[in-house]
């Protein structure tokens, strides 16, 4: 299970940021239980027998060796339900088990694409966002395209004021360009802005760029199996501006 | 006054769009209005006779012109706020009235240059445009720079599901790549996106990129002076897929 936080909240020795910027993926929703869940809907509805657990894992496995090659230059700009079909299409049938490759076809294979755009949020997430879009501009910073963004921002509740997309900059994130975009078109200095993330990489990034940091801990992102068998880093850390439960959390602490 | 409509609602013969977006100044905000007021209770603060009026009609005139430059490359990429800010102090002086030109300070014009980010929704916008997203993505698809928008739908309530802003792409409407961002960044055909505007020529812009229109008449955006002296054309089109009375009438033949 998850361990208790080492470190309490950071004392707010820093400013309020402006505008919040929010990880989305494993931050703000399950992109594994959802992607399970109605991939298990649609095993049911169509006679299939795709191990669904097997493939989003690898299919997320997939997702920074992919982005990787656009931020080396090895493929040209392509956006994440791009790289997320190339990927899909290569893994597929390794997860397929009894299904016949043919009993999936083009439709399936988008429709099961757009499983991505269908995520749902954590639990506070929906509540704490509204508290904190009361006091503060709140904007998506995700390498998720534009319309990935915007259909799962409608299907969870997301209230964003703004979508930031490493699609608007072609970077994606730990890029700088990414998060310095959010200052740069807010007409905000860096450091008025605070990315909220539940991966310390992403926060080193933004940290980098100049920006505040938050962390909030998801130690379900991966799955109860991987966190019985590898554990979560779920410790706050004094380098971030804020260390948060969840959004609620970041929202008292905030005074929203 | 505003003559009646000359030609009923068009019948339903458009399929729905899938997204609207939306023309914002004069047809989601009463810019006049807005920083005319914003201005008298400027003036009466600091003890300033700023001719707000005066001010405002010859501001909104250097619009087209200043990003005419822009369009043309005769200006580099310059975003809205800076334009704004080019042609207040180059037209300031001149409606001063008794006001002293050292009394407006540099805070000053800043602070009045981003009375174009606090303007107010037409009284049926709001209402509008909350039906509107229970059903459709909406989004602005203005010439106002990201920060702008944001804080505008922020003060205005305008309840956005997406900034799309000439801005991201660095064209200015009419160019045809700034209508196109629209169905390109939600990955749709520009035959599910609707471009609702008060101004036709806006929506004969979006028409030619291929997206689908709505005419809104909004006959008091340039004042009631200038209504009763000039008249507005405030005629429904049959060219444009529809023609509403208002957001509310949209959301009504939209079955919203």
């Amino acid at each position: 299970m998850m361990a208790p936080p080492r470190r309490p909240p950071a004392a707010r020795a820093s400013a309020a940021p402006r505008a919040l910027v929010f990880d989305v993926f494993g931050t703000c929703v399950d992109w594994r239980g959802s992607i399970i869940r109605e991939g298990r809907a649609l095993n049911a509805a169509r006679g299939w027998d795709i191990d669904w657990e097997g493939l989003v894992d690898a299919w997320r496995g997939a997702y920074q060796p992919n982005m990787h090659k656009v931020r080396t230059g090895e493929l040209p700009w392509t956006n994440l339900d791009a790289l997320h079909l190339m990927a899909l299409k290569a893994l597929l049938p390794r997860f397929l088990r009894g299904t016949p490759r043919r009993a999936v076809g083009a439709d399936d294979l988008a429709r099961i694409n757009t499983m991505w755009h269908r995520l749902r949020a954590w639990p506070d997430a929906v509540r704490g966002l509204k508290r904190l879009k009361a006091r503060h501009v709140i904007g998506s910073m995700s390498n998720g395209n534009v319309a990935l963004l915007t259909n799962m921002a409608k299907f969870a509740g997301l209230p964003w004021d703004l979508v930031f997309s490493a699609e608007w900059v072609r970077h994606y994130k730990p890029d700088r360009e990414t998060y310095l975009s959010a200052p740069r078109f807010l007409a905000l200095k860096p450091a008025e802005v605070m990315l909220v993330a539940a991966h310390k990489s992403d926060l080193d990034g933004a940290k980098k760029a100049g920006l505040m940091t938050c962390f909030v801990p998801r130690p379900l992102e991966f799955g109860r199996a991987r966190l019985a068998s590898a554990g979560y880093d779920a410790a706050f850390e004094p380098r971030f501006d804020y260390n948060a439960r969840d959004f609620n959390d970041l929202a008292d602490q905030l005074g929203c």
